[in-house]
């Protein structure tokens, strides 16, 4: 296994592209879905039963982690890693983002972000230096800057001033990292739904040289049409021999349509939170498990997914324990959802290594298309 | 496979018995301790997870499966174990005392009870007949008869009445239940905590015939003391040559006492729903993981077991995910209570066959008696 952080892209098509990211805790193969473990759980699923689905690499978020049980606890007790029991790649995020959406009385700075804790209502500062040293302590193989950004819409001068001041606290995020051999530091992009404010984040992030990139400021209400605007320019902006992370994206949708523009890895909660809600993707578009039309119904939810839900269960059985608030039906719902998604990264990667992107793309729509199968 | 259901007595060390019943779905091994699926799940646990516990069966609630989903809709879906995934034998109780402790506007006659659903409000009506058609519909391969007893202490009178109402319901649940190759009818012994009335009502089982014996209206209220001084008389008067199943029970300690006293199967909901409030039992006795001094513990629970919860997580870490509300704290700490309780079950298995109970016992209570690991 590698010691150093390295990406080797071996195929495109179109511009979708497939590769492999590989760490010292092990290769990422892209593009890659990374479920979300927000607080050292990726919830209702065991570590392994999360790796049987196919995912080589979890996200953990710093805002919660820090909070409870505390980025000093973690790494006493010899890092997230060992901590929640997984031993591949652990991507974390800077905390900027949960910071503005989750946190009480937040204020923005030069310097960071001070806000009271959604937990106990305890004060923190979270800024460049100190997400660096948070990520640290956790052990994240890959660490994001700490940013910010704006909901979508908004004003060209708040996108602007938003991007400049992650912009410069990009370089005080590389600064504060250092040389960590093994570890990777991504910068990410800003600029909101605006071309040219895109291309001067692009260009700040590369004169400052980061492992990879991230398209952030995107999932955050534009809708579809407006992200894949974004996305038909802004994955070509960045360094061509880097991967490129959409954070916080999304709908299976939105996972195919990233990839044909050139995205290599996403994260999104949507897989795990739908599987708690009762709702659930399947090639044949989305299910909600609650609906009486599957009360009787012997079959599975996708005959041709060979999940632990769909090899052993039977819709009827799935309604009944999401009816009767079971939390099996949390656990085989969300693991049905991952090994969904991971599934669709598996099928995009081979496509695009066979030169059949396009091919691919026209089956998935297709299918979905046909929509759910017939009530018995 | 065996065809029939049939129990043979291994070896007996005082009153404690060990040997196996054998059923066409695979082996119990006695004494058993069954977990409990109430809703057609052991709430937290994969079925496969359960089986490898060490659990041999499983016990289903009549009561709440009747209700939802219903047993017209489970039979019409293939019975409880495909509803379920479980392959090995399942116990179903007779609804009886679910009714009296979970249902509404219960009227209770010579013909049996009829009540409302704490689901929905529905009426409905349980009888001896109707008790053993729904556990046919169900699938069960134990049956228990229908049943009624009363929280104790009671009084003579109530006590008496309740027996011989049972011991009525009792021949005809075996009429209802006519001949039914590799299924097995249970009786139900009651009389509180009344020698006499236990013997009146043993008799009147005996004289119907039963393929096992369940000694009932125990684990109601009454103490381990009483519970005990029942036991040192209840089993005896049951038939040497049937298993006989202590219904409810209990806690480590009572369940060593009731092995002690000559019972071979056990059921209770303790392992699985202490999971879920954060108490877990090891060797050394009880402990809280929401105590604070787990907090920064780097040890796991029990270190001489051998379950996912102790083999790759800490006490720091099982008190994180239980304070955060994560559902992975149920996963685990259910499987290491169920773990724990089968461990159990196999260590007196064993010291029954080897003629060593008394010492297997002075060891249980003295690791019990040094308590859980000192804080760090």
């Amino acid at each position: 296994m590698t010691q150093r952080f390295s990406f080797s892209l071996d195929a495109t098509d179109g511009k979708a592209r497939t590769g492999v990211i590989s760490t010292p805790r092990g290769e990422i193969r892209t593009p890659a879905f990374m479920p979300v473990g927000t607080a050292a759980t990726v919830k209702a699923m065991m570590p392994e039963s999360v790796a049987a689905t196919g995912a080589d690499i979890l996200l953990g978020n710093t805002y919660h982690l820090m909070l409870r049980p505390g980025a000093d606890r973690v790494e006493r007790l010899g890092g997230l890693h060992r901590f929640m029991n997984w031993a591949g790649p652990i991507l974390t995020d800077s905390g900027g983002f949960q910071v503005m959406s989750l946190a009480e009385l937040r204020r923005l700075t030069e310097e960071g972000v001070t806000f009271r804790s959604h937990v106990d209502g305890s004060r923190h500062m979270l800024s460049p230096e100190s997400s660096m040293e948070i990520q640290k302590k956790l052990g994240s193989d890959i660490v994001m800057c700490f940013d910010e950004c704006p909901a979508l819409p908004a004003e060209h001068k708040r996108i602007a001033d938003s991007m400049r001041l992650s912009m410069r606290w990009a370089q005080r995020s590389r600064d504060a990292f250092g040389d960590r051999p093994g570890h990777a530091l991504f910068g990410i992009q800003q600029g909101g739904d605006v071309e040219e404010l895109r291309g001067e984040s692009a260009e700040a992030l590369k004169a400052i040289e980061f492992d990879g990139y991230a398209i952030g400021g995107l999932a955050v209400g534009e809708g579809q049409e407006v992200m894949f605007k974004v996305l038909d320019y802004a994955p070509g902006m960045l360094p061509i021999d880097k991967p490129r992370y959409l954070m916080g994206v999304g709908k299976p949708d939105d996972i195919v349509g990233a990839v044909k523009r050139g995205v290599d890895m996403m994260d999104c909660v949507l897989p795990s939170r739908s599987g708690r809600t009762g709702q659930v993707w399947t090639r044949r578009g989305q299910v909600n498990i609650k609906n009486a039309r599957h009360a009787d119904d012997p079959r599975p939810l996708d005959e041709s997914c060979r999940c632990p839900a769909c090899s052993n269960y039977s819709r009827a059985y799935l309604h009944h324990v999401f009816r009767s608030g079971e939390i099996i039906s949390s656990m085989l719902l969300t693991w049905h959802n991952l090994h969904y998604y991971q599934e669709l990264m598996g099928e995009m990667r081979a496509a695009i290594a066979e030169g059949t992107f396009d091919a691919f793309e026209d089956r998935f729509h297709a299918l979905r298309a046909e929509g759910d199968i017939e009530p018995i």
